[in-house]
């Protein structure tokens, strides 16, 4: 149960549903970051986007955001969900491009500290390929999802019941976005 | 310099503020979480919200954020940058509220790790008089900290030239606001 009361039964609105409904003066502008950073216009495609929040929710071990990005990365990507776990599980052996590898590492940097990005990690990526926006995006994604992980669990909201739970967001994601949450 | 190209010249658009000119489409939803977050209607005064956000970019370390955040909550509180100063050394010493004491203690478990954030600090915090409402925009506070001050160091800016420019954006954000900076 979360520490404090969200004023909805959390078994129907799991993680960060809880808090976007308790508080939607900040559920806004918390949507519309998501929604320019996950499904805006850009060269990484909606399911890279995705899969970067989905390993970063992962290396901060928020469930209920790693399984939710990771569905919503599955569902819009070709390989689907065992590409998602590939990536989880080991970016460097996993079957994405160079770049894609290269921003990933960027991202697990992120993820520890700012200041754990050196001038060679993104080199490496630029010279795979990486533009400027690029490595903006992927380090804002990355910072973005340390925000979510911590908002969610901060909390001590509950995850989904269910994979279905997810599938079923991940469907709803891809028909209307994060825009339309609120 | 930063690690990628801002366009800017980045002596004069320091911290956030290159990245901000670079992707305005992200500093958009940026700047509005900024702006209920910290300014906002509140039970919280602003000047109590900046500490918040000083204290905890000082724990990740970043400079610009630290620094322009205590300026921005010296500008709103009685005591000055003399305060500030004690809250980020030894938040248990310093002369403020049990109640915000309470609520620093949170904002430091989130700098952590939302999961670091026990029902018994929330329990505290309930104690000494804090709302749920000021319980989640602490963790919202924080964790949005988490990502402004990665988002700052992961793509190398560099920070004010002066302590003065700081003072001076103060002045600037009380006087309008975050929203108005795009």
């Amino acid at each position: 149960m979360a520490h404090i009361d969200l004023g909805v039964d959390e078994r129907k609105f799991p993680g960060i549903n809880g808090p976007m409904h308790f508080r939607p003066e900040t559920a806004g502008p918390l949507n519309a970051l998501a929604e320019v950073l996950l499904r805006g216009p850009n060269t990484l495609t909606p399911g890279e986007r995705e899969l970067i929040a989905a390993y970063v929710s992962g290396l901060n071990a928020c469930e209920f955001c790693r399984d939710s990005h990771s569905a919503f990365a599955a569902a819009q990507l070709d390989a689907g969900m065992a590409l998602v776990e590939q990536v989880r599980a080991d970016p460097e052996q996993a079957p994405i491009s160079a770049t894609l590898r290269a921003l990933l590492a960027i991202a697990a940097a992120v993820q520890q500290s700012g200041r754990n990005v050196t001038g060679e990690l993104v080199e490496t990526a630029k010279a795979e390929g990486a533009t400027d926006t690029e490595v903006h995006d992927t380090v804002l994604i990355a910072a973005a999802f340390c925000m979510f992980n911590r908002y969610v669990d901060g909390l001590g909201t509950v995850p989904a019941g269910s994979p279905d739970d997810y599938a079923n967001a991940a469907q709803h994601i891809v028909a209307s976005g994060y825009a339309a949450l609120g």
